[in-house]
């Protein structure tokens, strides 16, 4: 297992620009020997003008970006990818978008087997986990399954978000529907990631990074928090779903 | 068509009791002539607690509640209903269920056919529409397809949220979500009913009612407002949806 992986909570944090609070991250784990960098705009409508927002912001960093969109076969695109970014966005209609191009399995085994760099935001972190069952998006399409790449065995939660006593809304909170999953029969365990963490996996070692504390919930047990730096490898395990 | 519907936001509002900010409208809508409610308490987990909270609120509104969950054959509770009220919670969850027992069809059936007054909140007015590609809810399980019950033709989302400038939260605005549905070809129309309104339908009639403004999307034009009170029969227009 050749995994390398940055999973990325949200893409702009409050007051920053795109990217802004983890281009460290990112050119640490794209590092030195990356030239190019395959994007999958799938998640947004206008995929032309998101292509260009991210050529900008990776170039900034010494990379240049071929988004996936532009390619006429994309499951090639893929098959040739020195390293994979998949920017957020509806994560149903990206999910659906993957499907239908074929794309799920041929992005797990280049990461998998082939270990090509892939990094995740919002949408594109949750597609990357086992299923987009904790997505925070509205269903506005279907995809044949809420399966997803599986690069991890577990779900992230992504713009995590506390209570806020103060709110007159009396909608489900976060935390409770997250409970509601884990309801459920069989249901791993979910990652909630506050705006400005992110995972960051190296072959069967997880580590949080990034500026905020992490949450995790796991079915029938309190859920517990986590800081920056926190080793999270133990969430890897049990990798029976390969 | 005999349709009677009354299709709530939400069960709680700010300071107020389980349905206590539309008990009136309830009172209004089921009368006199009603004398026991058939209760779809799918959406949540504990059916049993859920049942006990809607028996005492309907009880004291002077109505015998009888929760679908303790019937031997949910779909002969159905055939014999005096009126049907679905409950909020999940609405994934709850979709899935109405599914499994085999009861979209027949609770269409008995509404629109019999004229059988159905109540929804939350989850239970996402349910009575076209779809739920509009819910506020986590896909926790998938149901097998997101068309719902089709008691109207076009979308509700319910407790919706105005977008809070002064909030540091990053994730995309409630109506950021709206637009991106309707950025998917064919799309109908959402009404976005605020916490505090509730949708009447009276045969081809509908009408907004309770304490707050709705918010109307149409794919392709402005957003534009109502007021409680207001004429929104023009909704229910181009029925080649039965
Ligand atoms: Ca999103
Ligand atoms: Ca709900």
């Amino acid at each position: 297992m050749r995994r390398r992986l940055l999973l990325v909570s949200n893409s702009t944090l409050y007051g920053g620009g795109y990217l802004q609070h983890c281009q460290e991250q990112i050119a640490t784990f794209f590092g030195l020997h990356i030239k190019r960098i395959l994007f999958i705009p799938y998640a947004l409508h206008d995929q032309d003008s998101y292509a260009t927002t991210v050529t900008e912001k990776f170039q900034s960093l010494g990379y240049e970006v071929d988004s996936i969109h532009k390619a006429l076969n994309p499951v090639e695109a893929v098959r040739k990818a020195e390293a994979i970014f998949i920017g957020g966005g509806n994560t149903f209609r990206l999910l659906k978008a993957l499907y239908e191009k074929n794309l799920v399995s041929e992005i797990r085994k280049r990461v998998l087997q082939d270990g090509v760099p892939f990094m995740g935001s919002s949408a594109g972190t949750n597609v990357a986990t086992i299923s987009i069952h904790t997505t925070n998006d509205m269903p506005i399409v279907m995809p044949p399954t809420l399966g997803a790449i599986g690069l991890v065995p577990f779900n992230i939660n992504p713009h995590y978000l506390d209570h806020d006593s103060s709110s007159r809304h009396m909608g489900e909170s976060r935390e409770q529907r997250l409970t509601q999953y884990h309801e459920e029969p069989n249901t791993p365990s979910v990652l909630a990631l506050r705006e400005g963490s992110m995972l960051l996996v190296e072959e069967n070692k997880a580590t949080l990074l990034g500026s905020t504390r992490a949450r995790l919930f796991a079915r029938g047990k309190p859920a517990t928090e986590y800081e920056p730096g926190a080793d999270l490898s133990f969430l890897l395990s049990g990798e029976s779903w390969l």
